[in-house]
């Protein structure tokens, strides 16, 4: 007997901050699912729909009208609560097992066959927790700041970078006009592909992220360049976690559970800084969570629903604990357990800060 | 003889913040002034450029190529000196009769024999001043906020709602992801029509602007009553210079010359206050800068170039002291004796604010 | 007893040609009405919803849930059947009196109190002759042409200029790259709205609409003019009703009913006679259905919930076989039958012509 | 002695088609060896520049200002001439030798140290035989179809699917409002990136490919089937040089050496035909040169700033008669005689075709 082709029941979960794509992989699954003959059902608010009593609904093909393009997640998701793999330090921690236990149940009772968990490290932490348990869980990476280590990109990057560089480009007549510093603040808690990435493609003259702690000495030094050679103004991309050397780079962030307490205060600091240094005015705008939200870019629609049909196909094969990754030849399927942790970072010596600096780009770390 | 077809030079400045437009009407003056065989003359640093040392180029139609679709002035402007009518307060302050009159001696030493001067409040004022010293001056109407009283419509405008509505589009679906109330705070000082208009157009809950001091219990009813319905999330949008009943709307702004400093107070207070009354998360996103730059919508581009056009024929019929106004009817001459310090706030009774409250919208005044 | 404040059901109809704002229509009219405590129902696929069998259904506030922004209508439409009031040469038609008759019975089965009828001149006048048979009917107009003469704007015009303009955006820089002519053809059967606006606002060199008979000599006389000033490339745009002096404006559309037959027409013959006559490659895009669809701008938003709360309110007041109008001042009641037949097509010695002729723009009538 | 750092003089060129983001490599390659102290001239309207008279101009850092964000190339291109590398059939063809020679002279009397090719097929075959002949060339991808072997992306192809998808967007509401069949005629000769990728992200139901000949009986089962789920309406996505099973691929294009000419071709074909066949209504958009122009996306800002970075590495470490090629780890060069006449198809087995099939789409070969 083929158990591939058997009728299954699916769950699907989103966790997490939000990010465009979301709706676009429930999408997905949910289409390529039923063409196999099997049921989806939503659980909603993050894992807390699996506790007492259960917050989920079957979903439809025709439930899927128009997600493609709509931003957020119909299911809703949970930044804290029981189910918080994350202490606000970023450590692990493990969910209690009477809550799994009782999930569990829940789980069993709705006749589920499988479990697809999108979201970040903390999502994904708690499916490889479930995995250990014995749940059949397959995992879709998202996070906005791109820094997955095992997949070479996950969703909502893409259109994130886009809504910074729309940013840019906005910021980039003001600033021309009214000589001004220009100081865009977007995330990137550990890592700056947002800043990085939009940096370049919006022209920017200095990008700050939190892997190169920079000197205030560099960027003014940069701005006065530009202002001999006849620029009289300069744009500058700081991702939130980014910190001038000497400074602890997570001290900002030990007393919050919460990314967005933080949001506002580097650019705001660097704009301040730049003037007092300069004396030329300088202004921040932070771009918070405008970021998260709007219609994915095509980009992100293709990647979403490559990731939704992948995690169908992995269910169908029982690649349980693993979690759909994009590497250089297409989609694959990583351990999950090799997948959360793992941090990548913009590197030093890669091809993106290579080509920055050979436009000139300063990372103010000169 | 038809002094009208006598070969002229016209000085163009532009004023005050930044806003998208300013280029386009620019563009229609260098070509429309082309056509009738006259010479165009840019002033850079608004008017600062007429001072010695002068900053000013010959404008040619070639300069202009790319201008219509381009934020922000290839002039420059400025926002403080010796042109600065309008002090901290909003007061009006006559232009010292020294600078005046060498700014008079440099536009007659460069041969102009008219000047048009786009741009806001501040920048009118002075060329009213100008022109009653005798200066042939005509006007074009600058202010984002569309709070100028002697025109329907000032540019720039339709840009900064669009800009609005489409954060409001990407706040939507996030605030609907994670149930929580959004607040994006737009600029609007003394006239809430960005707020007003974009919260319609954007589906906002509530509208908070200037005109109507809200109180916080009004607000939080209608959050609450959403609720009851099943909406779990409430989008709310602020004018910068919205403020609660009770409080002194000019307070704020009492010590600060420059409005930019003030942003990012009543969205993030308003956001606060209402997490702790009503327990449930908030946002809150500042647009600033944001509303500013960008490439103008088609509707600016038109009455931009509408704008630009009118001021060259003004020049043609020697209407000097007067300013391009956006009428019902199409576009009129206005005195600037009657356009300065006029400011067009948002009517109660209005069709406006009535057909927003006949969608259930509250602006917190209940 | 106030009969205003009485629950009232309304239906709702949606006719003719798509339009972007029409489910910004329905949603305003449905909330307003719900405010009141009225009920709603939407009737599909036009008026022929009616007819035995019934296609009807009852809409909650909670069934507006994404419509602002979404393009199309959820009530579909008919553009032919039995409530056709057009021939295919724009003459008006009766509809069969049984035909109304059984949509009457209909109606009064449902308890419908009122009927709004969203649509283009079509659907107004079958909503007129409703109305002179004594249905309850309210009127919304729709054409995307801009060209009815009761309301200064329909909306979906701002959205489907809009769209051609951002179209010319992209053929600009193609032209310019290639040294070519590149022609684009928009909507516009009788009267030449969004290709003048969209001309304007997005720098054509060349504006043909059907008001104007053009004759070839004087646009290429155009493009060589420009070619002698160094600029290699020439934007014309071209709505599709426009002709050549001498052609019958009307024969090309004399022996088809529908307008899409014809989209391609007049641009690529444009094309083609500018590129034999001047040598130089011209191109041709044809806009075509890209115009109707998407989300609207934040104009078309505000207009389309503007025109649905007023229609709630003219059934209030019992206005019926009147129409919502865009005047000077607001929204205003117009009768049907002062609207119904009456287009407005672009004045000669309007505005809008003159600042176009003002930057040298030809219409190819010189 | 390092020749790395002497100081150098690089000639570049474009040629082919128009392609978003053309400007954008142009500005990196000036920046990048402006940087290094080397100078740069832009050689105009492609090869033919470079023949006597020469048309040439130094470029500067100052004439780089607001290149990354303009659609086309401020080179100009040549589509046809002597420097024409691919006859109609798309076969390769010798340049003239004494055609070559001339241009050698006046590229030495300029005292160029490289030359950078930035085109397609053409363009690129030319480079080879150049270098072939000892000119010191490098060369730079591009192809809107994306159908070069050589590089896993060309720029431009990510704005030009983005173009397409949004015209999808379009189409969609307005198929959804009258029941129709929309089909969207995109780029895409010989490969179908363009409508396979476009079709994915865009929520096409069918997509038709060069790559497979497809039945209308297929197209029409499909269109029936959703018929027979309520979806009454279809998007089907075609590239220019789809066609029916039976018909010589290449046969429409053997009289011909330009694409355009055959452009709208197989759109209304299919239209018509599923019209015919299954009675829906049906309309044919051809998207066409709205493709080729515009703004370039982030992606393919990125794309083009880091292939002109490379370009001028490549020039610094003698990498002649090699093309910057993105692989699956970064940027890399690959030899000319490597990557010209090598089409990349989309692979019937592919993750690409396999996912769109597991979401129910047709690619009308069932």
């Amino acid at each position: 007997m083929n158990t591939t082709h058997k009728k299954k029941k699916i769950g699907i979960v989103t966790g997490g901050g939000d990010c465009p794509g979301l709706n676009a992989v429930i999408r997905a699954i949910v289409k390529a699912a039923a063409l196999q003959g099997w049921e989806s059902i939503g659980i909603h608010g993050g894992y807390d729909g699996l506790l007492t009593p259960m917050k989920t609904r079957p979903l439809s093909i025709k439930d899927m009208d128009g997600l493609l393009v709509r931003g957020g997640t119909i299911l809703g998701t949970a930044s804290s609560g029981p189910f918080s793999a994350k202490t606000g330090q970023g450590k692990t921690r493990q969910i209690d097992s009477s809550i799994l236990a009782q999930a569990k149940t829940n789980f069993d009772r709705l006749g589920l066959s499988a479990l697809v968990a999108i979201g970040g490290d903390g999502t994904l932490t708690v499916a490889l927790q479930m995995h250990e348990h014995g749940w059949p869980v397959v995992g879709v990476p998202k996070t906005i700041d791109n820094d997955l280590d095992a997949t070479l990109m996950t969703f909502g990057f893409d259109t994130a970078v886009s809504c910074a560089v729309d940013a840019l480009d906005r910021l980039h007549s003001t600033a021309q006009s009214h000589d001004r510093v220009m100081v865009l603040e977007v995330m990137g808690r550990y890592a700056g592909w947002i800043a990085a990435q939009a940096g370049l493609a919006g022209g920017a003259d200095v990008i700050l992220i939190p892997e190169f702690p920079f000197n205030y000495d560099a960027v003014c030094r940069k701005i006065n360049a530009r202002e001999t050679e006849g620029k009289l103004f300069t744009l500058v991309i700081v991702a939130e976690g980014a910190s001038p050397a000497g400074q602890d780079l997570i001290a900002g962030f030990a007393n919050h559970t919460d990314r967005e307490i933080r949001l506002g205060g580097i650019g705001e600091q660097v704009a301040e800084e730049i003037q007092s240094r300069t004396g030329k005015e300088s202004r921040c705008v932070v771009l918070g969570h405008l970021q998260r939200g709007g219609t994915p870019t095509q980009f992100d629609r293709q990647l979403c629903t490559r990731f939704g049909v992948y995690a169908v196909q992995m269910i169908a094969r029982n690649q349980f604990g693993m979690m759909a990754a994009l590497t250089g030849t297409g989609i694959a399927p990583v351990f999950l357990a090799d997948a959360v942790d793992r941090i990548r970072t913009v590197p030093r010596e890669g091809e993106l800060v290579m080509t920055a600096r050979a436009l000139g780009i300063s990372f103010g770390d000169g």
